[in-house]
């Protein structure tokens, strides 16, 4: 992969001898940091197909998560390339122009951390920070479903909901950096309590997280269900058990999509978008969950001009989406 | 305000005898649709002081609105400037892209009009549409209270709940130019029934009807009220008598505003404005509308983040702000 041109001089041009020009290939580096593992990947110029990945764990033993972050890139460094820029996936708050980890609260220390600055200063490369859902939604939309469409919706439903959003072919990032918290919107003002400490936000009420909540509770109320036989069932055994036609686990997909819906036609009223798609495992369930989306909709939108060549899709990338965004960042 | 410039040539420059060059000036005409009357001004190049106004009844014996909006570009048409751009200001459903108004609830015939073909066929100059909230939105942050703020939310209140958002200094359109319908998105769904025909929405519980419609009912419940003397006390009715003490009438803005505050902490977790407008004629009870949406945000935000620095403040353009947002447009 290193283009390597040998080139004879002109002669006549005075004071340059013969000699050979080694032209390194570009490459770019990203990093997705989760709270349990960074994994880091080389790219070439162009594509999405990595030259080299590594992973490691956030914590342990040696050194702080930044200086496993920086030992991480240096392990992975390219010899022959030159490095162009590193794009940094990080979950949390971030100011994303500032380079600055707001609070990550899954990551020790990782508190109005200046992470840019700390990298940029190690390797001196232009370095670029997003949040890593944002940074999906760029991914999938650069590199995945979303091709083509210039205004995206990503919503990535796992044990919390995140999102990106993409307005007229750019991330929407806000004045701070902290926008796109579509999780975080309140549905139900008296509805459940969500992670976050707030009530009735979307999170509380269609995360897996939330999924698993409702059937437990519904199982101690004595629903009967084939998942009753499993002790914590998680929302990937109710999507199982959902597929085999579980009465219980079918109604909780529908629950969950049902908020989605009403969510999602606020979003579409807000953004007006002309793709949804939705990544995170339980986007894995596929027309479980986007069918009671789906069915949802046409009740809540203003005008039916909001879902006409709607495209409500799941993800392609999945778990290398925020890499890959990572990567769209640092290329620019 | 006409250029002219009488220049004598170069007499060493053959075949261009002695002339004068007339430079016409530039100009600008931006017009506001509303269910009631059409407004249009001629503005320079620079600047927001209209060089000549003009306002007719949309409807009317002679003509359809249409062709009544042609005659009244054609009465205030500038003799002698060039005029570059028409920038139109409608309510209603928009394909802004396309130039064409969807549904126009309350002008007569105005589904699914081109309505930019029809003027541009008509005057030969480049048309430009968008949607009133929408332009007043993008007035306010090119001339108004938006000034050098690069994400802007503004909200109209009034009979209904519209706005505009700005983002990265871009005016959010959408897709299909139909996004920032931000006094349609749900807030107690099983709430009163907002005029679109949905339940709950933020225009049902915070918009000037709605603030006369909670007194009213208020009224028939028998709390005492100095707008018991009142046959229909209107918003304005309403913020008169808050001022003077009336508790009814406070606690009837405290309600608006602490929904619009909840409503509010939706859309900085999605769009992370720094300035949020308030416009309309709602907006003119000033601190009796904001206090209670500054008292409510800290309560709903995800992190103080995001209502630090910011600020939140009334519009300055009043009525203009449809018209100058149509300038702004025309003038790209």
């Amino acid at each position: 992969m290193i283009a390597v041109f040998l080139c004879e001089v002109n002669q006549t041009t005075p004071n340059i001898s013969r000699y050979a020009i080694i032209v390194d290939m570009d490459a770019y580096i990203a990093v997705d940091v989760g709270g349990t593992r960074m994994r880091a990947a080389v790219y070439p110029q162009e594509g999405i197909a990595p030259i080299a990945v590594e992973k490691i764990r956030t914590t342990g033993r040696k050194g702080t998560p930044v200086e496993r972050l920086i030992d991480l890139l240096k392990q992975i460094w390219p010899e022959k390339a030159t490095v162009k820029g590193i794009g940094l996936a990080a979950p949390g708050y971030l100011d994303a122009q500032q380079g600055i980890v707001i609070s990550a609260p899954n990551i020790p220390g990782w508190i109005n951390l200046p992470l840019r600055h700390e990298i940029q200063s190690v390797f001196d490369v232009p370095v670029f920070l997003g949040n890593d859902a944002n940074l999906a939604a760029l991914g999938e939309w650069k590199y995945g479903a979303g091709k083509g469409h210039h205004h995206v919706l990503y919503i990535t439903i796992s044990t919390g909901i995140g999102g990106g959003i993409i307005i007229d072919d750019r991330l929407l990032v806000g004045a701070h950096g902290l926008a796109a918290e579509i999780g975080h919107v309140t549905i139900l003002p008296d509805g459940p309590k969500c992670g976050c400490g707030h009530r009735g936000h979307l999170e509380a009420l269609a995360s897996g997280t939330a999924i698993a909540k409702y059937v437990a509770e519904q199982l101690v109320l004595g629903v009967p269900s084939s998942l009753s036989s499993l002790e914590n069932p998680t929302a990937a055994d109710i999507s199982l058990a959902a597929e085999k036609g579980d009465a219980l686990a079918i109604e909780a997909f529908n629950r969950a999509g049902s908020f989605l819906g009403m969510a999602l036609a606020d979003f579409l009223h807000t953004f007006n978008p002309s793709i949804v798609i939705l990544g995170g495992g339980v986007s894995r369930s596929g027309r479980l969950i986007i069918d009671p989306i789906r069915n949802t909709l046409p009740r809540h939108v203003l005008s039916l001009e909001y879902i006409r060549d709607l495209v409500i899709t799941t993800a392609v990338l999945g778990d290398d989406a925020g890499l890959v965004g990572a990567l769209a960042l640092a290329r620019g």
